[in-house]
């Protein structure tokens, strides 16, 4: 059995024939062939050269079969075979991978999350609200006030910045609690139950302890930044409280490997209900093309996408028809920027998310 | 108390100090400063724009002041402050960081790892001497079989190909039982302790657990690839077994951050003891200046170099003569190229190492 990646790598024509073979050797077995005397590593090991198709402009869409029996059942050993090595070479891509359905079942958790996540904001059809704890460097109290405002205008989830973490100032337990009682006293005057997606950061212990706080405070959501974390720690996370819906954050993503494969596929294959992507037309240089493929991959893995990075109240109608209705639409810092405004700017978001209709 | 960090940032001249500013907010509160109403944020969490300076052909240096109260005691959110948002955007490079003492006080475990590994060698001043065993798809006993032969040629030490895991084919527990057995064999021959490396992979808890049955098997050094396993990982592993010698591979490294910067000063920081890297003028495309720069900055943190990569026995001379004796040379796959003559290629190896003459 083999999984067949593809790999994008810029290299003269009479040279990429050999550049493929290359990568087929350095992604499987890292070693002269001529040096391997056991023919089963020759036949059922090595990585298969399947097609090389030229893209123009001098780089080629490399196509390679890596044998399944490498890869184990180890979310670090998945990234590993598919760009260990081959991440060091800066000529080189990760593509796309054309995921089999075994490698699929084997990663995949229950699917139940973001349908859940809408139960409870009573929300079936609408794209959902987001907003997120900002900045890093307020006290716990006032990070509890902010997501209070945020959550009068009815937003439907409000994440911690992914720069907070267990720093001196802001502690997670501490954190959790006030924004927990934050988004408790909003909910007595909207009677909308926002839900509050803290960031968990540390080693697996410390991923365990924060999750464990989360659901023992009755939260349902964590997030958390799998390139930074690990991939094995998101896939031990994702196992170990799979009755919570895990965010991904992309912190940390920009290797070589294209984002709708990283943030739209292995994020969700690897436990990810909601993945954090900065979407075309923000701060960051993802194309319209990519955002689109990395939304629909993530909805085939039953996930869904929450474009961020940038993102503006002006824009919603726009960003609406581009992603459609299953979608969690982020605006962090511009929302903040109303101030003393937030709760009627969050309002205002909310409603036009609401009254959207799509074209 | 801030933290130095240098971006190399591709920009036209006349939006360099827009952009500058863009990289010190995002890589501290990530929102717009006019959102912010707290003025301690302002002066002591947002990142400082300290310096700019023209490279040349478009590219710029941007030297960054980041709070260190953004980073606490975890590896995964030092790596988040300096570059977590910011490596998502293609035009920036992590390029270095000036480590101020307090926090590589604050990370750094005893160093007396690589002292010891020479005083169990009986090799005080020569460079020392490293293959792999490969390929995966191996049984653990012919991995076993391939260890007692390279071991024979009398080199210092053997690590595990980077692929090897917790696949089917190869359980750990197997294969580190067959590789201590066939060195103990070589042993009784040569007089000399090779050194055997097992490549440690998966989650904390399975990362603790085969550190456990290493140290329990009598072995003393492991390897993990801390791009995959989680820079938190690493910081655990190193905290908790402090006798163990940690070599770092630098498997999905290829984030743009400067080598010398992640391999030599942030891989050691965080407690490798020993760093491999493509060398120079093997598969990979790594410079002779960065490889210099890496190896440098890698001792000045008390670990040693291990240039690898597609080296070969007949560069021998002069990758001595570039890195110097405080260095592990490692020739993987090319010494397996003798096949039946592996012992008497690994002792031409070790011969070799042994009577160079430093230019």
């Amino acid at each position: 059995m083999r999984v067949s990646v593809t790999y994008h790598v810029r290299s003269d024509a009479t040279e990429i024939a050999a550049r493929a073979q290359g990568i087929a050797v350095e992604q499987s077995v890292e070693m002269p062939l001529a040096a391997i005397d056991e023919p089963s590593v020759l036949t059922d090991i090595v990585g298969q050269v399947e097609d090389i198709a030229d893209l123009g402009n001098g780089t080629f869409a490399v196509r390679i079969g890596l044998a399944l029996a490498t890869i184990g059942e180890d979310a670090g050993q998945l990234a590993n075979m598919l760009f260990g090595n081959t991440s060091l070479q800066e000529d080189v891509t990760l593509a796309d991978i054309d995921l089999p359905d075994t490698l699929i079942a084997q990663f995949t958790r229950p699917r139940y999350h973001v349908a859940r996540l809408r139960r409870t904001l009573t929300s079936p059809h609408r794209a959902l609200t987001a907003s997120a704890l900002k900045p890093q460097g307020l006290p716990p109290d006032r990070l509890g006030k902010l997501a209070e405002r945020l959550a009068m205008g009815g937003l439907d989830v409000i994440k911690d910045d992914h720069g907070l973490a267990e720093q001196r100032y802001s502690p997670f337990a501490d954190r959790i609690r006030h924004v927990t009682a934050g988004l408790a006293r909003a909910v007595r005057h909207t009677g909308h139950q926002t839900q509050y997606v803290p960031s968990l950061t540390g080693n697996l212990d410390q991923l365990r302890e924060q999750a464990t706080l989360a659901r023992d405070t009755g939260l349902t959501c964590i997030m958390i930044a799998p390139m930074i974390a690990g991939l094995p720690a998101l896939q031990a996370l994702a196992t170990e409280f799979s009755d919570l819906t895990i965010f991904a954050h992309p912190a940390l993503g920009g290797l070589r490997i294209a984002p709708d494969l990283l943030i739209g596929k292995l994020f969700p294959m690897l436990g990810a209900d909601a993945v954090i992507f900065p979407s075309y037309g923000g701060r960051f240089g993802y194309s319209q093309a990519a955002c689109h493929r990395l939304a629909e991959n993530a909805r085939s893995f039953g996930a869904i996408p929450v474009p961020a990075g940038g993102m503006t109240l002006a824009r919603t109608d726009e960003i609406l028809d581009f992603y459609g209705p299953d979608t969690i639409l982020l605006i962090g810092g511009n929302l903040l920027l109303a101030r003393e405004e937030i709760p009627r700017e969050a309002e205002a978001f909310t409603r036009a998310v609401a009254a959207h209709e799509y074209r």
